[in-house]
């Protein structure tokens, strides 16, 4: 009884890895579920069996991206002080979404193509990044390092101020070196903002 | 002789205001030299005189928003203390490019567009950006109240620490009410970060 759904499981990861060779050839816009299908050969209505629409698809190629590179991240258990670990993340992270949209051009369409189609990845996207500097601050907090009353409000607020070195729109745009760059700056400010008697 | 000079620029603005409306309407993309000119009623050959790509067109519509924009901020001469002013500052941009954005789409496009054309506009958009918050920092300065060793890194570093509240992805994306949230939330930690003996 377990082989058919093995079978549904490899056809959609076969699918997914189709149309992510697709997206990164043409691009998104002019990948159709038809050119998928074709591809693997199946009917498209075998493709549309298991992702119903395109943006589910993209959907969950983002969905791989984005836990293949969290992953990565899990085991980044470093015992350093928070303010030493909190740039040392904040680049190790940057380099890595830099590698991704390099190797994945289409990312970058994707912002354009789906501003307003809220992806569930692009949620599950922010809640891992928040996760991570969420680490680095509570553990920062408890060592007395960092001072802040509002975890949760304060993450965010820092996930945000690093959006210029992690969204595709400005990897995209910057060199290297200016990201780094970047990266130690806004470190520097929020290291010195959480170690102030004025955080909050 | 003048008048000759007077008609070309007219020319120019005539078909910048076109092609605006044009892009506002169908996009950049979909919106050719050869449409313009037909709305125009002139030869295309007569745009191409004034524009010789429809790059350069773009990015003059372009430097014509960023101007239009900051010149509103040119006499916001608030003598409010830095602290205070650093985050009705943030607010009034976010607000004037969240008004823009809305009021001309294509801006998003653009930037899937060109990401890798470097329009003059885009940089002296940065330009102008950085230096309005040169003046609330290089103020908070010179009262004593903010501490800075470097005042043009520490431009660059609150500027790209602002991006997510003024970049058009991320307005595009969120409500008003996160994006005002976010402001307040950055504006904390920089006026932390500037205001602590750790600020370099």
């Amino acid at each position: 009884m377990r082989r058919p759904r093995r079978k549904a499981e490899e056809t959609r990861e076969d699918i997914l890895a189709t149309a992510e060779v697709l997206f990164r050839k043409q691009g998104i816009a002019k990948s159709s579920i038809a050119d998928i299908a074709q591809q693997l050969g199946m009917s498209p209505a075998n493709v549309f069996k298991h992702f119903h629409t395109k943006g589910a698809l993209v959907d969950a190629i983002c969905d791989r991206h984005v836990r293949r590179m969290v992953d990565r991240f899990g085991s980044f258990d470093d015992p350093a002080p928070a303010p030493e670990r909190l740039p040392l993340v904040v680049c190790k992270l940057m380099e890595a979404h830099l590698q991704d949209i390099r190797d994945n051009p289409f990312f970058l369409e994707l912002i354009f193509l789906m501003p307003k189609t809220d992806l569930a990845s692009g949620q599950r996207y922010r809640d891992l990044i928040e996760e991570l500097f969420r680490d680095v601050i509570s553990a920062g907090i408890k060592s007395g390092v960092y001072r802040c009353d509002d975890l949760d409000a304060v993450t965010q607020h820092v996930s945000a101020a690093f959006a210029s070195v992690l969204h595709p729109v400005f990897l995209a745009e910057a060199t290297e070196e200016e990201l780094k760059a970047r990266c130690a700056g806004i470190a520097g400010l929020v290291n010195a903002a959480l170690q102030s008697p004025l955080a909050k």
